[in-house]
């Protein structure tokens, strides 16, 4: 929708209620849960603070980008990567067959809810968002892996909580959380020899 | 404290150790609840998700600032700012008394915080929080508006849910959220118009 016609300063006001009308949307993004458990285990997380979790998580471990990164850059798009899910929800990682159909909701999310920003930002938004996603450059990528340690290491410190509920082989874990060695392998070799300490307990399926 | 001595793969090990300490540390700012409501009024809004949704506002909300900002400096302290909240708790901005003594719990909370992080890092966090408190910098200026702003616009859209249970005033609000008006006028503008009608509506007391 472009905005109303009028005096430059009715375009402003337009502008900015737009802006704020956007910024009331995303509130619902507190109330969108994720299939990862606080680490007092007390609740499922919520997206907006598992958002900005991992948006702090970037900034302090930035020296493990194998490739040079625009660290705020990429902090710019931890922070809105996950927005689609207030229309499209959250899927579990492993859920592979559901993954396929949440790209069509998710399209259909961006459309909406970039929608509600003056166009400029509605564009600024969908770049950050396809960036996010095509994983072709090195913030992108290192954002991704950030996305995937972050609630590994809730799993770690939970003994394995959702991936007992769930029944998630070790083979999964390795798999779906590969993405983090390409993009930063030391912090792979780190969480690695975890995942094996966690399967030598019991809490991954063999 | 610190590192302890060894080979520099050694080094290395603790130095990610004591990030990856301090980074599931700071999942407790999620269950640090504010005096704030989630617009759908379901609950209170915790320290995690506030502090991602004004970094997103910052983003979108930049062309307001008065001064030149650097965004991405901004969005930094505003995901760090409140991390003193983990040990400090939250207290109610109109709570005048409170905060004197707050000064003193959140000055050691950001001994004990930043301090699980090795020492280049704790001082860069550090640095931010004091930034972010002086408020003498354009950047910190403004991410004090947005830090406003936000609860602000939440009271505004949940007919004052807690304007009317802490009995605040109009008077109150327009002293405690005039440094909106000094980092970014037009924002200013356009909240205190809403103010007046919330005031009218019966929102504030009189």
């Amino acid at each position: 929708m472009p905005p109303p016609e009028g005096s430059p300063s009715d375009s402003a006001v337009s502008r900015l209620s737009r802006q704020i009308e956007f910024s009331l949307e995303i509130d619902k993004l507190k109330g969108v849960l994720r299939q990862t458990v606080l680490l007092d285990s007390s609740r499922q997380e919520n997206v907006a603070e598992h958002s900005w979790h991992i948006a702090v998580m970037a900034g302090l471990l930035r020296e493990y980008a194998i490739e040079p990164v625009d660290i705020d850059h990429a902090i710019r798009m931890l922070l809105v990567h996950d927005l689609v899910e207030i229309d499209a929800g959250d899927v579990m990682i492993y859920d592979r067959s559901r993954r396929e159909e949440m790209k069509k909701r998710e399209e259909a999310a961006a459309r909406r809810i970039f929608g509600l920003l003056p166009a400029d930002q509605a564009q600024e938004m969908r770049s950050l968002w396809d960036e996010y996603e095509a994983r072709e450059t090195p913030e992108a990528r290192f954002a991704f892996a950030l996305d995937r340690i972050q609630p590994l290491l809730h799993n770690l410190n939970t003994q394995g909580l959702m991936w007992r509920k769930h029944g998630i082989s070790r083979d999964q874990v390795i798999e779906i959380n590969s993405p983090i060695c390409d993009a930063a392998p030391a912090l792979w070799e780190y969480v690695s020899a975890l995942i094996d300490e966690a399967a030598d307990k019991g809490y991954l399926r063999r």
